[in-house]
């Protein structure tokens, strides 16, 4: 059997909601080998800063970590017979540094050192995009919450109008959620750490190569690369890891709670919010489909699963486990990868959202007033005493049900309220006054940066 | 900022289980792009055995769907705005069948029809690569266990020797999981089924171009594809994908198994299993990882997760969700894929495994005659009576451990059984003696076929 | 600290979707106690069966196993020590069955043995309940399908309104995935096997006390329990439970399905279905929520994660594993009670449910005539070619959305069109007129028994 | 059919893990209907603090709010009817409040605010109960570090013996997770916010009751709580449940890791650790099962489907969606009471450990000096060359396993370093002088507090 050429077995076909993204990009298999070539270079690097290796020796292994001079895919099945890639690109790296230089390259490491940094690197290469599309779709957010303030909407809750609320505080409560996986991510990122612990974590093998002490090496090599210096190696400490699946689960929840919203306030019933431009279809022309929500959602159903097989890896046995690291890498690329373009796609529906505050005021009016019957029952109750307010209340509720009449008339045609000038009826029912604080609970939230 | 070319981007450089194997083949982009085009080729002709679409039009679709005349990273890139990928396919199918032929590429279809075809194309395709990994590996197994039915060796639960147990019954055990594997696989294998239903699933579109009835051409179809007709549409009616997800994660739960257990029995202090060849380490040349191992439990781990995110997509709302369906395209070509090589590795693994039936048997003695400290206070009851019996075993099983002596030396010491010639103290502690119907398992287990 | 007492710690306060349910009674506590204690009892009657234990030992034990003489609360702290439930109940049955009978009790077993017997036991008690569930509910959907064969309503695809369907189809769906449901549990409940092993699978200590042979105790023993007699012991062979997790998180899914349209089409904007009695709300006399369907969604979130832990498992190393087994029990069992609950609430829901025809009828007409535009291109290509055809489309749906026209109207002021007697626009353009095979696919769904 | 009495149902017996532990009694049914009680007695007292209500009234509320007043089993039953169990609580609540007080009962508030309050104070008390758990366990680890900093044992990977390491290292890396746990946690506890909103989450029903501005009433509530005040009401931003989804599955992963290599190391083969009172067993006197470990295993693979479920339920649509609060309810009482149950363990497991220092030292010399393999690699290429070297240690790592003679013992043999009075062959190939920085990373990781 002949396969397919690999050339074409990862262009994202399958992941409309990932192809073409920065985060594509960062996490493509080129993106990790050059990953795993900065790793390989920094630990040279960080040898000769140290003295422990010679410049020359460093410098040449920087210019031969290239990734165009490595084959990934013959790489990858080139990584079945030990397990993993970092095997076979030790030794054709080794030769790419030439016979003088070539034993500096890895002296001293584990596999695991490499792969483990060069899962941190693509991590925080990636949460950088990340970060950039959630701060665009935040303003875009605050820029919605601000103009629709004072837009009334309905509530709702389990799919039925429940009391009025507004635009404005269902944006400001999204854009919250954005800034809570944003502090996730910052704080993540910023943690995330080199690895670097030899064979079974104890720096042996460096300290027979000359290293002295348990620190120098290691923040060495984390300052090469921009991240953080291990307190420990964490060959099987997976802090770092179990991390990022909390904040990308995260991530990808919170953004899946706008596009919820977003899928929900688009029907072609409700129609109250319609993505900038929707996708087509071309057998119906009249179609404009929330296609960025339809993939944020997608991503949203996906990533706790990712996230728990991450999880599920923190209970590894010894000093590098068989199986528990190996499951780690692929979820996390895909954690990564699906967060990130559900990130793209937020930023991308934020901006572009439409709101019909017509549609939303129309709606108000749905259930004939019924809307603000809380607001009735509060306020009659004092008037008319608790129990015949709420008898009242039943009544015209079943009658507006019954005869589809407005419950401010009805409650009109009632003497008991009819003449009484310390009600105003127009008021009490109207739906746009019984928005409670959703304007100073919008404006607080606005606050926070 | 310029994107690495997306051509290194899935090479399998972090899935060294999958790597290289024919089922990363069945599952590539390429791949899935050459069932999306089998798929639609195979829409016209059906439509063309019926009459619905000239024969030069089916023969002149079926010579365009050629993989190499499309370009699978800018069809994933397209496929953004709509969501899903065939819609610039059929674009570009439609060009390439020419200006008269066109007109019958997707005649009638919707997305989802030709998106749900191909997914079931290359999950057949992948099933049968699978089948074939499992027969070599119950084959496999078959042998080991027939060749070991009287190698006896520690029994173990919750990590401590308990009884004898013999390897055969252990290998017997590992292929029963197998065929249980393979039964499940057969039996979705024959059940996957063509889709096709238009818009919303009603045929509406094709009877609009002149299609009798609702069932020929959903059964040209399938007969054109080597698929199941389905009963109805199943855009919304996700049971193809949920069995897939079932007998996926049983299957690596399965292969699991025995990973699980080679990973144990091959540790250094244990040492009763080898790989036939296991991976090596540079730095360590004594290291003979158990890596086939390593990466079926690696899959393993994974299996569960990528099926429960296919089970959470069957609650799929109205005739096509938004989420539900984007959700399920790569988590179910990860778990082929995962599942795949993870029958490619169990295949290799139980061809090549090595059985140390010494070390097996020298184990037998390491809690000193404890063993059969079960048997014993079967056998010894009857004859000393039942609490004279107990509290003789759990006194000597006190010493055994506190002075390092055998129980059946201890025991031969007792005056109350020394004399006696009803008991053979030889046969009673011999752990081979004690493996109750192993034997006999075995040759049971080994019948089924 | 004083705890509270455990009298109120499982009543079902977090749990409305299975409280006061029959597969809350078939998986409390107290019916586990219950099956333990049967799994007990039915061990000393399949040894006395065969001569391996006085009848009066058997009787004595069936006699003494009765939930009400242990302490389930008791049994359950006492478990710690050992880590399962059957060491302190095999202390406490063998006091209850008097010093005579009590050496009988457990005799030759693991506690393993019982603990999987047990679990077979509650799960195909459950599996019945649910079953019958099922049944009502196929039922309750097959009326409505046939009541409403040929009630159309808009087909939403991505939340949109793509073509005609009918509601007949849509309940003919969702009876189908009930009944793929239903032929799932019923092959799983046929296959649920006793387990019968001893100590590490090989039957040994049942020979030690007399046994002969591999099969005779084990099938009379599961004669006597009703379950299926294992072809091998399975204490790490676990396709039992694993194929449990399969049906079970199947027919969560396949019932999460109705719900899923249940809460879209009972929106307030929407109101095309509604429950026989929504639940109220205290604050809001108007609300009648769909807490059925709320309800079954909520138990299809939670059933795909639950089953992945138990298909996760699988992977279990020695004999008996440290952990894996462990963590099966209260997932399974919460399975089956989150299932079981769901499919009560199914079948209340099926039977209650209320269609507003009218209203589905009327919200075809809420895109103004573009939901038959499919049919439109389909029937105008061959008047006015494929060309001109679809240029008058596109521009008439343009003009049918910022007009908010009727796209027929449009036609019909078309001269191309207007004159023409071949061509009744009426028709073409009636929503009811483009259902397809909605009705024989609703036919020929219903002859499924 | 009679059900059986559900005061037996929520015992633990499938629950060993959590059974009878603090935090099984914090997340019983009884608590959780104290905590519901708590969080009504406490609105009520809000509003009587700001002068919403009247004294006497907030104290007749607290009085009555005692849970042996409430029929847990029965409010569960009555759950049903619209889906969470605050509903018929209120009732019950004003009623024996009595009829002058009782119309202050829950006034304004909507149910959801009742319940998430509850959960998080049943979380806040669970939480206590696992940081004290947790310190427990980090400080008997620390003692285990400190004690055994110089103890060395084989570091092992994939399954093999690599390098030698110590068991300091070990456990100052067990406790290191458990510290990242511990901060997780507490950072997540001091988070937890209480629940106010009203129906809608505009706090609209306060107003009408006479509460002024967004935050007075809120940040009462809370204080009378001991919660935080939230910033939004977060009816469906979900910020603190996915919050405590990642501490408690990072929780559960960090103990897992400790039982992991307990279970390991524990094994009756290796033996280097062992329980304090491992759990026994009837047939076979003499097992000591790792059970601490295992139970904590059985935790560690349930959490992450659990944290799973509850990071799925962030993307809840409108003002409260109708299924992903729901499905939050039940796993995030199990997340709470599975990880304090292994948090419990953790601690009788770390307080109990038995170290056998001998058989880790003996274990050393398994591989017969190829242990230290790596390090003569370094050590020797600048004394014989690094070709020379290599090919030398290959020769004898071959003979090594071949004739199972010492390394050290061959290479004392080979001339060329025979007579060399720079190498000092004794303590290249002593495997206690081999450990790198092991001491000083234990003595760092130690500082830590």
């Amino acid at each position: 059997m002949t396969h397919p050429a690999p050339s074409t077995s990862g262009a994202g076909l399958l992941g409309p909601g990932w192809a073409g993204s920065a985060a594509a990009a960062a996490t493509s298999d080129r993106a990790f080998l050059a990953a795993l070539l900065d790793a390989e270079a920094a630990l040279t690097r960080a040898q000769a800063a140290l003295g422990l290796a010679p410049r020359v020796a460093a410098e040449a292994v920087t210019r031969a970590a290239v990734p165009d001079r490595f084959d990934a895919a013959a790489l990858a099945e080139r990584a079945r017979a030990g397990g993993n890639p970092v095997i076979p690109l030790v030794a054709d790296l080794t030769r790419a540094a030439g016979p003088e230089h070539g034993p500096y390259v890895h002296r001293g490491a584990t596999s695991q050192d490499i792969l483990d940094t060069a899962l941190m690197l693509m991590a925080a290469r990636t949460l950088d995009v990340i970060l950039a599309d959630l701060a665009r779709t935040e303003a875009a957010l605050a820029r919605l919450a601000a103009a629709h303030r004072d837009t009334v909407m309905p509530g709702r809750t389990l799919t039925q109008h429940a009391v009025p609320t507004t635009f404005g505080l269902k944006a400001a409560g999204w854009r919250s959620l954005v800034l809570d996986a944003r502090d996730r991510v910052v704080r993540v990122r910023k943690s995330l750490p080199a690895q670097l612990g030899g064979a079974a974590g104890t720096l042996a093998a460096f300290s027979a190569y000359g290293a002295r002490g348990a620190t120098a090496l290691p923040e060495a090599y984390a300052r090469e690369l921009g991240l953080a210096a291990p307190l420990l190696p964490w060959h099987t400490l997976r802090t770092p890891v179990a991390d990022l699946a909390g904040c990308l689960a995260f991530t990808a929840g919170a953004l899946g709670r706008t596009a919820a919203d977003v899928l929900t306030l688009a029907r072609t019933e409700i129609a109250e919010l319609a993505e900038g431009s929707g996708g087509g279809s071309s057998a119906m022309p009249h179609k404009a489909n929330p296609v960025r929500a339809t993939l944020i959602a997608a991503a949203a159903r996906r990533a706790p699963q990712l996230a728990a097989t991450l999880y599920a890896s923190m209970p590894a046995e010894d000093e590098r486990p068989a199986g528990a690291w190996h499951a780690e890498w692929e979820p996390l690329r895909d954690l990564l990868r699906v967060t990130g373009g559900a990130a793209r796609d937020a930023a991308e529906l934020a901006e572009g959202l439409r709101v019909d505050a017509d549609a939303m005021r129309a709606h108000l009016d749905l259930t004939h007033g019924l809307i603000v019957s809380e607001r009735l029952s509060a306020e009659l109750a004092p008037l008319l005493g608790r129990a015949r307010a709420g008898q009242l209340l039943t009544d015209l509720a079943r009658r507006t049900c019954r005869e589809g009449r407005n419950l401010g008339d009805l409650l009109a045609e009632q003497p008991e309220l009819a003449d009484r000038d310390d009600v105003d009826l127009a008021e009490l029912t109207d739906p746009a006054r019984y928005t409670g604080s959703a304007g100073a609970l919008t404006d607080r939230a606005l606050e926070r940066r």
